[in-house]
């Protein structure tokens, strides 16, 4: 399956989560097996020879992709989750979102001192989010190794955030114009 | 790796979310390559045979077992999640919690009429959320072939009830005494 077949299966939905907004999405691809498949090993090829010891995924889309390609690579899985979800001590970090502040949480330990670790998510837009969540984990002492989307949306300037920061980012598939 | 083994990766909470309740906690469990690997192996093994259209996730935990199992299956993923969360347009179904009531979406049409789905999560305590999500997948005309879930608190009677509603339910771990 090609990357323009995969691209295809990301549906497009105009004007949410308000008016302007293109919003793509990805789960109209995650319902296709092969679809899946191939997006899974998309971002392998990505991830694999980093070689990674834990995938970290991001509250709630990115555990769907994190959760899988953890499967693929072999790793264990770690969720980063809002504020409150997570049952064990946790860290955590407060970031600005356009209206108030939001809070990520880790569990305690879970990403160990020196850990090396890839970041997934479904989607990065501005990547207010994935910064947030590199920086949590940078706190603990672990290495990102990379931070890696499914879906980039350029014009937001994203993945160029996350490597200002010092994150090495990509994405698999790239939607122009939003 | 051995159901003992398995069920020593998932760590006791106690106290949590609140006195008297023993959260067992998965994600200790998940953040073991090995582990993770060997939880979907035998996930695979019960839900392979039954050959399933479409895994259908819960949010938030469901869908990282649900995604793990169906790459690993080679099936496509669906998520149902909470009111508002989904961009597309979307059916759901109320139901009654301890205080109150909360409401389970699915995107309108990703479960076609006559699928045959797999539904996932991670733990079953008195099913509540299970049972509307199957009620959800039933009003769309699909099969629940199974719902499966990693851990069951066999005392609170989720999968028990899952059954009275006619869906075969099945737990690969076990914590007694719940």
């Amino acid at each position: 399956m090609s990357i323009d077949s995969l691209t295809a299966l990301v549906r497009t939905i105009p004007d949410f989560p308000k008016p302007g907004i293109q919003f793509r999405d990805i789960t109209t691809l995650l319902a296709d097996g092969p679809g899946l498949a191939e997006l899974i090993d998309q971002m392998a090829k990505v991830a694999g020879p980093l070689d990674p010891d834990l995938i970290v995924g991001v509250e709630a889309r990115g555990f769907i992709l994190g959760a899988a390609l953890a499967l693929k690579l072999g790793k264990g899985f770690v969720p980063v989750r809002k504020k409150g979800k997570l049952p064990g001590k946790t860290v955590g970090i407060d970031y600005v979102l356009e209206y108030g502040t939001d809070r990520l949480e880790l569990h305690e330990g879970q990403v160990p001192q020196g850990a090396r670790v890839l970041l997934v998510d479904d989607l990065i837009a501005t990547g207010g989010t994935a910064q947030a969540a590199a920086r949590l984990l940078r706190e603990q002492g672990a290495q990102v190794l990379m931070a890696l989307f499914a879906i980039d949306l350029p014009a937001l300037g994203g993945l160029a955030a996350l490597e200002q920061d010092g994150v090495p980012s990509r994405a698999i598939l790239l939607f122009e114009g939003d």
